[in-house]
């Protein structure tokens, strides 16, 4: 089966659409502020699908473009800005960031409520230890896992390897995987033999950014397998870090790229401000009664 | 080789006892708070021993001993005064606490800074994003990093197979091994076959409260095994996870229960102590200055 997220991102969408329109009509409109720092062409065009992605929806979208020479005092003061104004659910820094910025500094600087890309220690700290809390978690690992419980497959004593362990894919979507039952096995640039790993995954997530990395012969008959790779090949054509043509074959279920993670990644963006709107209405509402 | 954790624990002691009189010297004093609620008995043994550790190496400890019907509100106001004062540089409560008080609403009420337990999500998400700042890990896994060390046991690019998915043990023991560049597979009670990941483990470490769960069989020759059980055998007898006895013919290296993870644990509590007095002085003298 090919898992579509094409497909199924336009279905969410279709429902979230409407959830926005239901939430304006109760006076709540969720609001998601990207904040842009110079002009990296590949972030210009990231943002330019958010905002797209959010107008589509109905969702309040404020783009902040700011020039590449920006100092970090005056990023820190706009996300403080942001954070202080409760018509502002959701607030994402688009990365990377100009030299003279300390990331780690201003993703700290976002107020965790707000951090809509999950990447706050202690929103990451609530994953890792399967908080029973809301918690914003980053979108694309979030995104796989809404893909996988749409197309039934049920991570619960599956044994699901990781290849690639980044803060941003890999680590926690081993951690999504582990709170939802799998055995999990992290795997990177430093292990051995990875195809003695490969071979064994019944869910098998590959995010590294090498070209067809993953051949039919590193995956297990009937695995389902997760492409996280945006990659160029030799002739420039967008590829995968799974070799798509031979895996179909061995594969029980495979995502194609692009048109498989990809458009979750915004869509789950979108799923998380309106999450962080309802739950900030909550708490104003429990704060006045 | 048995992997003599009261033997490594004595001598890393006689190190610390040195360094916070070097530290009292220039007018430092490492004071560690531990707050018990109740009269849990196996509770009062960990608060004795680590009342008494810390007194043989200089540390200060201060041990609060509340009534069991002592409200949440009563301790939170407890941890806020230890939180202001700026003499104190680790607070740590004694788990579990009683029925009318959340655990989590305690964790989060300590100061990240003083978290000596490491079990905020702050310094957990920090853990789990391999972040270069400093920040206290929790102390039994922790205190396995400092065995491997000593014992010339690196992770890197080994296969490190941990059994039990704890917040307290197994999840942070996986983060460690796995930010130390080990391939990491976290199983538990829902893996299929478990001993067909335990045999593939170069480092193997076994944290589940079950007696003699891991045999000799499930044991890969040459590996690294690390026992973290404190159980009682059927003759009420103190056992660990680990079939030792049969077991001890087929690793490489192995912790000994007790005598092995167990003394590592305090004296990691300790190290931890001193380590976050030494940060909070440099906080100090960096505000000052």
């Amino acid at each position: 089966m090919i898992i579509d997220g094409k497909a199924l991102s336009n279905q969410l969408d279709v429902n979230m659409k409407q959830e926005v329109a239901d939430l304006n009509a109760t006076g709540l409109y969720p609001t998601l502020v990207v904040i842009i720092v110079g002009n990296d062409p590949a972030s210009q065009i990231y943002v330019r699908n958010k905002h797209r992605k959010a107008v589509k929806l109905g969702i309040r979208s404020i783009i902040e473009r700011k020039p590449a020479d920006m100092t970090q005092a005056d990023l820190l003061a706009l996300i403080a800005k942001y954070n202080a104004d409760d018509q502002v659910h959701g607030i994402l820094v688009q990365l990377p960031l100009p030299k003279q910025i300390d990331e780690t500094a201003v993703i700290r600087a976002i107020d965790v409520k707000k951090d809509v890309d999950g990447f706050s220690p202690e929103n990451v700290g609530k994953l890792f230890a399967n908080s029973h809390e809301h918690y914003p978690v980053s979108c694309t690992p979030k995104g796989i896992m809404t893909m996988l419980d749409h197309y039934n497959v049920n991570p619960e004593g599956k044994h699901a390897v990781i290849v690639g362990d980044s803060n941003i894919v890999g680590r926690p979507m081993g951690a999504l995987l582990l709170n939802a039952g799998a055995t999990v096995t992290y795997t990177h640039i430093l292990t051995q033999d990875l195809s003695s790993f490969t071979r064994t995954a019944d869910i098998l997530v590959v995010a590294t950014g090498v070209a067809h990395l993953i051949k039919a012969g590193d995956i297990k008959p009937g695995a389902t397998v997760i492409d996280v790779g945006m990659d160029r090949d030799e002739n420039g054509k967008l590829v995968g870090d799974v070799d798509y043509d031979n895996a179909v074959r061995v594969a029980g279920n495979i995502t194609p790229v692009p048109g498989g993670v990809g458009p979750m990644t915004i869509t789950t963006l979108m799923q998380q401000t309106i999450e962080l709107a309802k739950v900030a209405n909550r708490r104003v509402l429990t704060s006045v009664h």
